[in-house]
């Protein structure tokens, strides 16, 4: 029988911080007497099935302190879902290698495949151990107060919009719509919000994607801020609906939940253009929110670490079928522990933006959510402007 | 008669080091005993028409030289070109105030417009000096060995498609556009090349809009470096045409020589994704890479103060009708000093990109392109990987 091994597999879209996690896995594995080998699967899912792995113990410790520090996933990733053969393909390739560990970093869908193999491996009597470690920038995983990637992407955001807004106060006369990633959930456009330093500082309007958006209240809200303030800029998220549940015209791809737009921003300000006599621009700064590590929030990269430290910890216990998640404590001041939840509750569960801390007028968010947000974020710099 | 005033003004798009030259022109007026006053037009020629000034040697060192270090203009800016009334206007308002020296910033269409005004005050038998201070991070100002705002603009794509490369590495099988800043001219998208540091690296293929680029060729290219690689990265300039001069059915606007995209990165992922069956995505950083500090080019910062300190010392010494150059030092080793040109000569002409550093197969720049901008640009940070 060859040594026990662990595993550490990623999954779906990579993120600022991801690397930060993994390194967390490794640095903590090594501190444990009883992994004596430590593996990760090039491109998720697909290297293990084609038993495509780096022996991460025999990385040297510079190497690995600089990898984590970088954005984009060092393993690589893949969106794979398994399907029954893929699952028998994976338990066959965790016995050759005495697999009995296996971590694996992802989202939603991710947590659902990770519940799959663990129910897999029992019903055929392997013995393994499965963790999941968060990872969204969509901040939409169940159980936790937030995800490891979050606070990056909407850092991210509200830096582009701070920069944006002061383009656009520079050069008025125009109206600039950010499109914001996030899909269907408000956690990063949310963000945006903590760019304002002043009233009239940008985002002047953002929108909420739990919320429809009639084109007409839309058209209606930038020509009022137009009307006041010469210029307008609307942070926007690409899973923005109208009240018909379309998304304006714009080209769309099925997405995890309805149509997803690919070119939102640019529609908008194609439609504000020809209805209000404005003139428009759009910009999308789009998967840079997720591979730049232009904006980093500290705290984000070591609740990142954390996260994967904890992963190990909760397999050293004997945990397994569990997720790890950040707990915030009670205020004042901001801190977090780790916990771990179900996997099967992460799996069916989704994070959604709380009703109370929509904007009850619209177009913005609630104070409270900065409560929340805030500390994750962390302070958004001021430029210096003259008076 | 009033005490004598200097006037600087912002003209055109606001660049991350614009307001690094306004320290300069500021820095420099205090040390000459001549200039008593120094104002600074908000928002342009409209705040000269407006007579809209604050009086710069009123704000304390600490918040200039905070300024000078944010991007976005912080006098405010504007793209007005000058009618007949607006110039007699203008005279007007420098009479009323006994405005002397004229420091207008911007680019091609700005130093036009300064030739207009010191034509006009010629012919008025009003003295007048005005000088023009380079910015555009197009960088195709004729007379100068390139522009302040270019490094910056071109060293914040660089590091885009560096970032976006490595997503685009980590979770293979998608072809990612990344539209890049430039207007008609290629001098940014080429420097998307600088993020190259293996053979495997992004950008795969890059385009000079100043060559016509057939959709059949693109899809080729694409295709031939997906089938090799399972992924691409495409840096594509917003003013790219194909051979009959249009802009593939993007949305366009009009631009200063044809038509600009509003949409190209998004309209070519689609074609790509239609004949190639594909999956694509694409990119528009857009405005920010003009608006965001993020990548700052220090070379670029030095150089746009020393651009704004010299256009006060040609004042000084007597000159008009000048813009201020960059004259770049014979090598090895790069060096630069200012010098000055005429603004007739500046304002007809354009710095074209040679023909001669385009890649002679296409898709590419050469390699002697590398020895005018890494200089420039700076060394762009590698990130660390696993092998």
């Amino acid at each position: 029988m060859p040594e026990a091994v662990a595993l550490v597999a990623h999954s779906g879209g990579p993120t600022p911080v991801i690397n930060a996690s993994l390194g967390g896995v490794i640095e903590r594995a090594r501190q444990h007497r009883r992994i004596g080998k430590l593996y990760g699967a090039r491109f998720g899912i697909d290297g293990i099935l084609r038993e495509d792995f780096i022996d991460l113990f025999a990385q040297s410790e510079r190497k690995l302190a600089a990898v984590s520090r970088a954005p984009s996933s060092a393993l690589g990733t893949s969106r794979r879902r398994i399907t029954q053969k893929d699952g028998e393909r994976l338990l066959r390739v965790f016995r050759a290698h005495n697999v009995r560990q296996f971590f694996y970093t992802g989202g939603n869908g991710s947590m659902i495949t990770a519940c799959e193999i663990a129910e897999l491996a029992r019903q055929s009597g392997y013995e393994l151990q499965v963790i999941g470690i968060p990872k969204t920038i969509d901040n939409d995983l169940a159980e936790t107060d937030h995800s490891p990637g979050y606070a990056s992407a909407a850092r991210f955001f509200a830096c582009a919009v701070r920069d944006l807004g002061g383009d656009n106060r520079a050069l008025p006369g125009q109206v600039e719509f950010v499109e914001v990633l996030g899909r269907h959930a408000g956690w990063i456009v949310a963000a945006t919000a903590l760019a304002r330093q002043e009233p009239d500082d940008a985002p002047h309007l953002l929108y909420l994607p739990e919320i429809p958006l009639p084109l007409d209240q839309l058209l209606q809200d930038v020509n009022s801020v137009f009307r006041r303030l010469g210029r307008c800029v609307v942070a926007i998220c690409e899973g923005q609906l109208d009240e018909r549940g379309e998304a304006f015209g714009a080209d769309v791809r099925p997405g995890s939940r309805g149509q997803l737009a690919m070119n939102l921003g640019h529609r908008l300000s194609l439609l504000t253009a020809q209805k209000l006599k404005l003139k428009t621009r759009s910009e999308k700064p789009g998967l840079l929110a997720r591979a730049s590590l232009a904006f980093p929030s500290q705290l984000d990269w070591d609740e990142a670490r954390l996260c994967g430290q904890a992963a190990v910890d909760a397999a050293e216990n004997g945990k397994s079928g569990v997720m790890v998640t950040l707990v915030r404590g009670p205020g004042p001041g901001y801190s977090a522990a780790t916990a771990c939840a179900p996997l099967e509750k992460v799996a069916c569960g989704e994070k959604r933006f709380p009703a109370e801390w929509r904007h009850p007028a619209g177009g913005d968010v609630a104070p409270a959510f900065f409560d929340y947000a805030a500390p994750l974020v962390g302070s958004i710099e001021r430029y210096e402007r003259l008076k």
